[in-house]
């Protein structure tokens, strides 16, 4: 797997005629009790690790991962955040410069929630500035992916396969009733977002004693499973008109 | 039905303590040959002013649409455009004011794809500034909702219930293969954005020469029941928190 | 009147090319205790329609107002106020749009005092960036206008002949010793701002009680006559520049 | 003349309780082939030096003229510009430092028109943020001033009676038909901007030729004299409420 | 070592009351022929986490390191560049999540040059905002270091003492006469920047062929050793004032 | 010394092609109690002036010093300051204004601590924008020059020499144990800003009263020599590419 940052300038220019520059980002943020703060950059690594270890065509180039996202509402806790104006300017930035450096293909893969509109947004602005074909998507919801809830059974359970060192001990979840609007609106489609939502939540969406390594391998071989389709299929719809030389 | 822009600002004082704000955002940009410019504003009034019709309790102070949206990718055609900062920094404006102007609850309702990550992201910002409870939509995804295409049947139905007046003659679409991939994105969850491909598809995502004013009637009456019960929704998640002297 | 939100796009692009773009814009204030907060869009919308109703060469195609304005001197009591830099951006953007969306010549029509030096700035910054002939007034100071004050005989008069079903009934002003600066400063053209003196002025600068329907009448008269020459005047002087194929 | 750049900050902080504080403000750029880029910058630092002489109560601090503004329009031959937004900050920071150093009273006197708006909007906004009173003027417009031109008869008259070896040898100016449209709109209040109107009228306004020293020395002295005039009217406006201890 | 992305928020407001919170921060951009993208970064890791194996006490918290710096300059080969503007709002975004995460006392250590004045502007513009300790260094001129040019002998001596399979084969460089003047100002103390000048360098500063891994470990073992000294210096200089519960 | 306020714009444009465009920039800011608030702008314009008396060839256009730098550490007293933004813009503005009106060579002279690495900065931000020959430098650090302190000996010493009438008594300075971090790092190299800490040093980095203006002059002298000379130097390195028809 070719890595950005252990290539040469003229490797990564040869690579970008044809390659996929992949992106990872994450964030440093409150999980609860029992898992690290960089839970969310860790699972997108892990998951794109996994993809790419089964990807040989087309070539995918890794970035090193942008270890810090948007994530204001955990600083009632504990976050190194950024402002959605400056991951905004980060990701706009990254984006020229791998246009700049010859790339014509890029994929995004988020790891955190509130990343996902600026995210998506980025891609739809770079496409409109450069002849690039951009594609974006939060490892958690590709395919039939569902809401992996915040530090409770879904993360637990991923983090447990992925790094069950660094998974603390339970215990179980405080009931909040009613649940946090954030993560269980009220009406489907509808966003709600109530001032001090996250505190009265204590931090996590769902309870995570139930969760297991072994359900955790299963999610990640799913997840994985669903980032190599999606980066086949990416390279699929844009080989012709975005790979030099190819058709 | 209470409109701001008809309120004394005495008025205004006196509903912000639980009364919901309503903000509409459209937008004016190229709908293929047989819609007009605001179609996206005009869906979006339509729906929002049918369900107000319904909802009795909560009050719902209506504000003047917002008739520009974020349509960068439509300026090849035309469009009149706000960038993706302006438009956050409008939002963001109007969510400060209304809050300082006494609301505690405030209801975006939006009629325009490229809008919605950056609504979305606006609730979610100005809720960690602020004690107050905020709701965010596009009315054509609340509920059972589905991707509504560009200047298609969706659309168009609509239209030809709303406004059939404005819509012209329709022609068939041309073919495009492949479909374009912001509306047909090759795997699911993937968004992908290619450079032109707005200009390639021909402006519109699918054939609206299938579209009916009857089609549309039922369209609108769905819309308008979901939205309707959305704001019931949001009310009775917020009312204890939000609307003063009330549990 | 053709409105470029009822107009498809093909429609806009073929009057661009010699048509005038006119966009009103206006506030949502505080307006004392009788009139609406949307007085001042109120009543640029109806000296706008007022002239073109009277105005059949040059074509001049009508854009949906904008609601909001500068207000953050009325946020005292209530307003919907755009900040000086995010209404700065929206007039960029929307002169961006439109000269991208092929009109050369544009006139921005203003009803709200505070929004005056942005839109007089915005103008002519524009005109340095492409190839196009801008206007901009305020409603009220066009020809031999003269200051319209704030809820006061002038605004009241126009609501009384525009918006009669909208003016609430009024009481005597309660005198305020001195005026308030901004509206009454000590030397002539010298703009003096005191900190608290819209609240201290009680958010209007002169009495309301001698408004009458008639004389609003004729005021109205007055200023779309003044709009519809101004409108016949900027055509004359950019006419052989701007509408092309003419001279 | 108390010059803040020779005071000490302690004197600075005594003086700030009730003494005004006054910045000029003006432009480098092009002058025509006779005057000096420097002229505005110049003329408001006569006008104020000048009335400054003469006004003993209340106190006035002078700044450092600050020698830049915003001329884009003048960069076609030469000029050293700020971006309207660059000076709305620089302002910004300038009202905020003398606000935070004591100053509970700030004068900006400006002799470049294009600084014009962005000052009055300065001083706006700037008093809705601290306890203090502002005030703002063009030297050319106080009082019965008239517009001034731009390197045409008025701007020379001046520059003769002020800095006469610095100005060059006139020549007739060439006829510009029609004269410019920002200098001679064609409807009265109506701001109207051409794109490469500059250019076209040759960098000036009107004729400069009949410019004399002694006419220049009488327009001195009208404008030295409604600034003192305005400085005593402003002093007289907010000492009860903005100079500490008096009323 | 305690890294912050392995910790639970818990254990970060705990350790922040007394711990220093460390930021390596890198860059993306050509080194040469022969060293990879990443170099600086990896550098700055090198030394970091070689000086944070020596230090007990303090107890220091290390973040993932940024990736990203500010290359402009390498643009014309290929990086992967933030904006100084972009830079800068990432650097106050930690500091600012940091200080709001329970850290009173931070450590920036660079990698690049690009990225020096703006890590230090950033210390000293956030110490006025919050009430902490700050402290910045580029690891390469601690202590007696002295200036590593780029690509050359200074930077592949480390990479061949720290990740000497990253090194790929060395060329003699090409004779650049004059030598690039942002390496070689023409007087000490002159910052000079000539347009073009880093592809007329041909991206590097002098020659690396005589660069040796066992050079390198000597310069590796001294920049270890510089930075763990400063660290014990920062905090023995502010422990009284900005370690909770010391003196 | 030809001085760009007092230039025509076509003595600028013929000037452009082969001078140097110089501009000095300063501070606004409390010196203890017995420098004034100018001492910055007037020692920077101070060593300007004797250099460019000295400086024949090449020929070096002057600009208006900015009198306004960035001191927000000064503002705890008495400044005038402009943000790191706001200071950003404007050199950003006059270094594009004076490519944009023919200068190939600029320099800028710096005489304020607090804007060192902002200049430095936009010299190399500048570069990359225009094919210009840029330089920069604080005169206190031009060649063997040490750090200048605040207040102390070293800008007493030269301000007794410039400016004597300005320097008002002074008494011994309070002993401050420790040193203030940001003059008297910790460990060299290392950049340590602690909170309040210009407070705690009482506005000075050391005493003042051994100041002599014999001392002064010969301080004088050495900076003025040290500017001359590079000037010359950035000359040679830049004629032959940057000023035109010369080799």
């Amino acid at each position: 797997m070719p890595e950005l940052t252990r290539m040469t300038w003229r490797e990564v220019r040869d690579a970008g005629r044809s390659a996929i520059a992949l992106l990872p980002i994450g964030s440093q943020e409150q999980h609860a009790a029992h898992l690290p703060m960089g839970t969310d950059t860790m699972l997108a690594e892990a998951v794109v690790d996994g993809a790419l270890a089964r990807v040989d065509d087309p070539v995918v180039v890794r970035l090193a991962a942008l270890p810090f996202g948007h994530s204001p509402h955990h600083l009632f806790a504990a976050a190194v955040s950024l402002r959605a104006s400056t991951l905004q300017a980060v990701l706009a930035d990254v984006l020229d410069s791998l246009a700049g450096s010859g790339f014509r293909r890029v994929l995004v893969v988020n790891g955190h929630g509130g990343n996902d509109e600026i995210m998506r947004l980025a891609v739809k602005e770079y496409a409109l500035r450069a002849d690039v074909a951009l594609a974006a998507c939060s490892y958690f919801s590709l395919g039939d992916g569902s809401p992996p809830g915040h530090a409770g059974k879904f993360e637990t359970s991923l983090m447990l396969a992925a790094h069950r060192d660094l998974v603390r001990p339970r215990e179980p979840r405080a009931d909040v009733t009613p649940p946090p609007l954030f993560a269980y609106p009220p009406y489907p489609g509808l966003t709600v977002e109530r001032h001090g939502e996250w505190a009265r939540a204590g931090g996590s969406t769902d309870d995570a004693t139930t969760a297991t390594a072994e359900g955790g391998a299963d999610l990640l071989e799913d997840r994985v499973t669903a980032l190599a389709d999606a980066i086949r299929a990416f390279d699929a719809a844009t080989r012709a008109t975005h790979a030099e030389g190819e058709a």
